[in-house]
């Protein structure tokens, strides 16, 4: 089971439809906001059908089993270095972001020297928490749209079958999305380019919410 | 048109499988070899419903309209060194070459100096050949197994319209393929990630034929 679950960035499009979409399936939620007051006004505008908590960043983590980072990946180093001391025993970060850039109007991949965004949040973060991903290739603005249908697969990975596990058991609470691990956390750096081909695709084909679906499984 | 297609590498899994497929869809197929005389053989083993026609590797090219780069990705820096002056004009070279090993038994993409290997082909071949890629992410077994339903989705990319326009009209001729234009060669760089994901989920999952769709176009 994932616990508590944290959701750092949580008012964000992709943060916030997953802070719902998971109340909606009975989790208990705490939003991690660098500015709480503010969080709270949003996490009030949404009506959700189950209370759902605020707290700052690090408040939140502490009281957390899983943790999801859903910042934008520029605020990563400083987030990480601050949440670091105050994951709680056997904590889980499920880390969904992904390092695009749009500089000069055209979509790249940041060069990550670490290989991809979940390999340089695991060069950080402290060893005794585990790590995986998710959530990468889901559109936000599905995620956002809570009467949408997301209707498509979700690659997992991770550095251990238990945090795997953890973030599978997470996707596995919304309905129309089928968890597909992919193993090992080096994987990351297929699966976000799949968000810059999502991304690509969404631009040339002048639609909002391209994803994927594995077919042969 | 593709017009007359030359297939390199065309008596192995992927390009034979290719070769068989459009020779089936009604192209005058050329399967270009090192060893002609042994290509003859597979060839007139397949008992093609059309002929194809065999030659080496600089006949295949200077006789077709369209080249369709199948050989191990090992093999790519001679061979274009020695097919590069043979190309017609107006010749379209479709790639369909991923830079896998498995060195160590731990699969992943080699790191190719200009980003993937669509783009390393593009630093070697000459100027007037344009360059698209095509059939990455479909299982080479697959192709091979005529009778097999291919039920999947065809990243294209390219370095023009025209080239990404010939190598989408090619895979438009295999039925159950359906083409998304992805835009730009840097694309490649996304599309070997895919292919790269679904060797992963092959091992992972015991399967054989991973593929995508892409859900919301």
């Amino acid at each position: 089971m994932a616990g508590t679950v944290a959701i750092l960035g949580g008012t964000g499009q992709q943060g916030g439809g997953l802070a719902r979409r998971l109340a909606q399936a009975g989790v208990s939620v705490i939003v991690g906001s660098r500015d709480p007051d503010r969080a709270r006004e949003t996490v009030q505008s949404w009506a959700a059908s189950r209370p759902i908590e605020v707290a700052d960043y690090a408040g939140a983590v502490a009281a957390a089993q899983t943790t999801v980072l859903a910042v934008p990946f520029e605020s990563v180093d400083t987030l990480l270095a601050a949440i670091g001391p105050h994951f709680a025993e056997d904590a889980v970060l499920v880390d969904v972001t992904v390092p695009i850039t749009f500089a000069g109007g055209r979509m790249a991949l940041v060069d990550v020297p670490e290989g991809s965004a979940a390999e340089h949040v695991r060069a950080t973060l402290p060893l005794r928490v585990g790590l995986a991903c998710a959530f990468k290739t889901i559109p936000a603005r599905l995620l956002a749209a809570l009467d949408a249908p997301l209707d498509c697969d979700e690659f997992i990975c991770g550095d251990s079958d238990a945090a795997r596990a953890r973030a599978a058991a997470l996707a596995a609470l919304l309905p129309g999305l089928r968890t597909v691990d992919v193993g090992p956390l080096v994987r990351a750096r297929s699966i976000e380019h799949m968000t810059a081909l999502a991304i690509a695709i969404n631009r040339r084909h002048k639609v909002h919410d391209a994803r994927f679906r594995v077919v042969g499984i």
